[in-house]
């Protein structure tokens, strides 16, 4: 049966010259994180949607563990939305590995409209922000945006095979084996709602350290969050968390250096990041923070979003950066340009 | 100085069940395509915008000549359109290369907000798809979707070195070494218009053979086009041209059969594909046809373009498709998923 839709849509406004404003209704009905064990051993475990107990999540490959990871987030976070796959108009997601392979066959059996997209580790604000226009505007009345990463896919694709035993740096983030996924619908009254959405533009200040994300990935949020409260005439005191996706120590205390000095901005009051919230630096070994479009993914899509229901948070600006570099980039000395994409998230 | 824009939206309706309706009003101002050597050598030379005289592109790299063409692109596009980058609220690009290298080290410099998609080769497709949408709901004023591919590029990532000389098999199509972007805008009295797109969804039909994309793309491109026509109530006839991103030879046979043996559609006096066009296959040594982003993106940009503006074509069904492996997946015997997006393209 082919079911006949027709949607008016509601207005979309852009505000300043990088912010889209949108009406104001458009709600996270549902969300779900999933992890493995050392997300699971991490500050945040009880807020988790479902946890595995290693990070083979039952598979033979990294990959396709990954794709596991992905598939159960997508699942959990429709059913909990009260939604069934059929109702999801489009699914947007993407991931680290090359050719977003964690994205695509995690969803390929679940016979959903996918627009498949790239953001490194901002994916989860890129998903969300896409999504977020695509059921503001009618072109999809309920969408779902979700992204993944696996720490052992990661290692291997862009480090060392983990049986290597490699060192890593002081500055090295540990990419989280984790996913998340929210479902959006229009004509929400009340709950979290998405008020804007900016995507960013691509900055370069020319770090070639493929061992120090964060540093390459501050200026793109320093750029973004500037151009936010500059679009909307804001204040960094006008939110209540201003979260960036996950710089980790090192990018985080670069961030509140690029604004301070060029921008004469302190965020400092109101900032957490993401990867300094996912594990405990003192308990475990993940040197400046997590990383990995897991990471920020899973933390909003649980203790954020948990927190903003208890109205703990009414007002969050989610900020996720990415480094866009490959291994042969890194290899070919290029420098690592980063971009971070930004959701304004209220609640009501 | 801020630039400060209002926009009211036009509305937005889903048609069916897949299918996004557009106003009618979203037009292409501007386009470009460019190529290397082989493009410069087939049939449809003269209608680029831009040939190199071989692959190499000036870079020291495969990569960086891709990210130089792609850019090249971008810039003759904007350019035509009589826009320049400022003017471009967003621009959605993608690409092959693992982390879509190609993309984002050709538009980093051009500071535009960015959207990085991943579709393989339907990424024309996917970019002007999700573009069209935020062009027409006043999410932008301006947009831009480009991509691109190379031939060597693509070859030592996917498939062997160059230098190893390694034997093709007659189903293997030729990465094209070009890249293609449209610039789109609001309020278009006349011209190339959208007039409404179409999400796929991933289809798998059990494919291993990395060497016959084709054949794992078609069953999307059936799926798609059924979908489209059904949502549409149309029927192949009703249309100038039903044209398919990259099927080649082999890919587009299995369309028909595909279509015309569970659909019952005869799509073959309507039908041709990209991947059929860009290349001779009598006087070059291409294979099973054409193939890569940038192949749909460069034939869609130059040929057709100047086609629909001079009114032989007024009615065209543009199905890009994408084989969604990485050579981690196809190594590890992974099946390769397909998808196709629409964009139903008219000249008023």
């Amino acid at each position: 049966m082919v079911k006949q839709y027709y949607f008016l849509v509601i207005k979309v406004e852009r505000t300043g010259r990088y912010t889209i404003k949108l009406s104001g209704n458009t709600g996270i009905i549902g969300s779900a994180a999933v992890g493995a064990k050392a997300e699971g051993e991490g500050p945040l475990a009880s807020e988790f949607d479902y946890l595995y107990p290693d990070d083979g999540i039952g598979q033979d490959t990294w990959e396709k563990a990954e794709s596991e990871l992905h598939k159960k987030a997508v699942e959990i976070a429709i059913k909990k939305s009260g939604k069934t796959p059929d109702d999801i108009d489009i699914l947007f997601a993407g991931d680290l590995l090359n050719q977003c392979t964690g994205s695509t066959f995690g969803i390929k059996d679940m016979n959903i409209p996918f627009l498949g997209i790239y953001g490194a580790c901002s994916t989860m604000a890129l998903s969300l922000a896409t999504a977020s226009v695509f059921v503001d505007t009618g072109a999809a009345r309920v969408a779902a945006a979700s992204t993944s990463s696996h720490f052992c896919s990661a290692e291997k694709q862009f480090r060392f095979p983990l049986e290597y035993g490699g060192q890593r740096s002081p500055t090295a983030q540990r990419t989280a084996t984790a996913a998340g996924c929210a479902v959006i619908e229009q004509n929400q009254p009340c709950g979290i709602l998405v008020d804007s959405v900016l995507f960013g533009r691509v900055q370069d200040l020319g770090i070639t350290d493929a061992n120090n994300m964060g540093a390459a990935m501050a200026p793109a949020a320093a750029r973004t969050i500037k151009d936010y409260l500059t679009d909307t005439n804001t204040k960094p005191e006008d939110y209540d968390l201003i979260l960036t996706g996950d710089l980790g120590v090192v990018g985080s205390k670069l961030l509140y250096e690029l604004l301070e000095t060029r921008e004469n901005l302190n965020i400092q009051s109101v900032h957490n990041d993401c990867g300094m919230m996912l594990f405990s630096r003192e308990n475990q070994d993940v040197h400046a923070g997590g990383s990995g479009c897991g990471c920020a993914a899973s933390v909003l899509c649980s203790h954020i979003f948990r927190r903003m229901r208890e109205k703990e948070l009414t007002n969050v600006l989610f900020v996720a950066t990415g480094a866009l570099l490959s291994s042969t980039s890194a290899l070919q000395n290029l420098t690592i340009p980063g971009i971070a994409h930004a959701v304004h998230l209220i609640y009501r």
